[in-house]
């Protein structure tokens, strides 16, 4: 009956977001819809097909600002330490990978990296509940 | 390479969470693992098969803040105002249904509905980029 098709960030730069999301994650911009004071850009991951729409209010002044609720998207990719890899290439500043035990039994392996507005960003090691 | 599988936001209440995304958007429990000091629950949506994933703190004491960045999740569904009235009669409070336009081209319908903790959800009708 319904079906969950994108996430909506607001940001500061809108290049500079596209360029992180494009070069970090190989999103593409798949529609953009342009009106006098904001544009709406979409980009779509190919493995899932989910969105992340960036919002560009074309008036803000000021960075936008983080709460204590809202999160994170998470990205899984098979070689963990091969992509943080990649990620420091591109000059960005990956966390260290760390484990989540329950127990005995490693549930995750993940690190974060931020994005341009200082969204956080999880990428998991592609394994059990993450694929 | 990376395949983007879920969004996280933390929930002051989990049964109340998980009740919310189950009854107006029949997303399922996929997996939870639980922690001394908190709990992490998956919710599948059908559909796309991306999650939320619910962080419950069990020793959150006030309600969680949001910021000016993050806006939302957007599910799109066949019909608006039928699945309109269905969230209104599970007791909730969805906005009225808007248009976007460019020029004279509508380019999207919809309406907003807020979860348990005041994140914002925009419910889109499946059309031209929303399916």
């Amino acid at each position: 009956m319904t079906k969950l098709i994108h996430a909506m960030i607001r940001v500061f730069d809108l290049d500079r977001s596209q360029a992180f999301y494009a070069d970090a994650f190989g999103m593409a911009e798949s529609h953009r819809l342009e009106f006098p004071t904001f544009d709406l850009v979409y980009l779509k991951d190919p493995a899932s097909g989910f969105e992340i729409e960036l919002t560009f209010n074309k008036d803000q002044t000021a960075p936008y600002t983080h709460g204590s609720g809202y999160g994170h998207v998470a990205f899984c990719t098979e070689n963990l330490e091969e992509f943080r890899e990649k990620l420091i290439g591109l000059g960005l500043e990956p966390g260290d990978i760390k484990s989540l035990s329950e127990g005995a039994v490693t549930r995750a392996r993940f690190f974060f990296v931020s994005d341009p507005d200082g969204y956080r960003i999880e990428v998991l090691e592609q394994a059990g509940h993450y694929a």
